[in-house]
């Protein structure tokens, strides 16, 4: 029995969204693209992140994949309905189980959102979060610049910490107690993020990354293949090295091949 | 007659060489493009970037362009040798051009270069200049934020002048006189540069934008066609709006039409 699951993400940032599946899934086939040729997607039109989300999603079908996780909030947020209209198996995103997750946590009903430019331009986060709860208050904010930080390995920086404060300086006025980190790179910066809310040591935030939350879901969805390790495979589409290195940032070790791939004339 | 020339950039940035050719050759037509649903090019891999220039270049050519203007620095180091082998018409970069407006205003033969992380990888500004003169003394350094926070529209900022503090702390040291500016959006932050390296009012380091010297070379090896106002045609692989949007702060008023185009079906 085999039920590979296909996990894309504009770069790197889903592999935690893929660390999560995979704890929850050991046995089963994990296919994983990065399309990072092309990264970022935050920065980008919804028309063309659209066209990309369906080429990689179209890469993982002809592998086989049983189902397809979306691990980039950019492109859950933009491309998920066209996704899902087009596509004959399960397509998972991240917006849906992070709102869900953000809804269950909140006592006060006012929670926060941290996203790139596209993600908060297509109030994704907005809309799951009031279809969950109507009564839900919701305080948006795009952060352009949180990921060229990480990606510069910034990551305990002085400057990443100013860039948290000015970006959050309106979010500390709203009196959240729910802050959802609509990005697969924020939670590498959470310090950050929660020093600039001027959380004390109590947590009175809850900060809620979306990767644990889908993750419960796709093992929801998923037929769990029993006995073992399954075989992880990685795809990128720009220099494999780059991305391994890069890669041991977010999750240590990397265990499975890294192969260079071109999902246009694939 | 007519000489129409074509210049590409990974996005935006490219229009200072644009402007820079307009003011020089009025009559010609311009064909722009600006790859800007692949931006950025700096952080990716060699192989990478000149798989997008040499699509670039076709799309161009295929609109009969009878020369070739290579606007982006990190394309300029790292695919000119590949496209002047491949290409039919003359390619012209930014990185040779700059280099010799460098060596010819240096006087103490100490040299600074910044540039995106694939142009310093490439070496080429220390090539060009170690050809023009083997004696110049050249120290580099890469500065991955700058692109980002130009395109925040942080240009005068405080973090924009810390970010720049920490990358030239390194070039304080080495007492250039001349430093080039290497990538197309740097020009915009010549302030927190300027600053960050110390120099005080009487302009002690000459800072150098290649995209005159670039046009200056363009001017030379192209036909001018006499008599008025040649058409200008701006091409986009992502959003026409977002572009012209951007595009204004770098030159305010576009004159021309902006059309979305896919460089790879094409």
């Amino acid at each position: 029995m085999d039920f590979p699951i296909g996990i894309f993400d504009s770069g790197i940032g889903g592999l935690t969204v893929y660390s999560a599946i995979r704890r929850r899934l050991p046995g089963n086939r994990i296919l994983y693209l990065g399309d990072t040729a092309r990264v970022p997607y935050g920065t980008k039109s919804t028309q063309t992140i659209i066209k990309y989300s369906i080429e990689n999603t179209a890469f993982l079908l002809r592998r086989g994949v049983r189902l397809v996780v979306v691990a980039c909030n950019t492109s859950s947020a933009v491309s998920l309905p066209s996704l899902q209209s087009q596509v004959p198996v399960p397509v998972v995103g991240v917006i849906r189980p992070g709102a869900a997750s953000a809804v269950s946590r909140s006592r006060s009903r006012r929670i926060g959102v941290l996203g790139t430019e596209a993600t908060i331009r297509s109030q994704a986060y907005l809309r799951a979060l009031k279809e969950l709860d109507p009564n839900v208050r919701v305080f948006m904010q795009a952060c352009p610049l949180f990921v060229p930080l990480v990606e510069e390995g910034w990551l305990d920086h002085d400057v990443t910490r100013r860039v948290a404060s000015i970006y959050l300086g309106g979010m500390r006025t709203h009196d959240i107690d729910t802050l959802v980190l609509g990005c697969t790179h924020y939670p590498l910066i959470k310090g950050a993020i929660a020093d600039a809310l001027e959380l004390d040591g109590g947590g009175r935030v809850d900060v809620i990354d979306s990767a644990d939350a889908a993750a419960d879901q796709v093992a929801d969805m998923a037929t769990a293949v029993d006995g073992g390790a399954g075989l992880s495979e990685f795809f990128v589409t720009d220099s494999a090295a780059r991305f391994r290195r890069v890669a041991e940032l977010f999750l240590g070790k990397l265990r499975g091949t890294v192969t260079e791939v071109d999902v246009v004339h694939d």
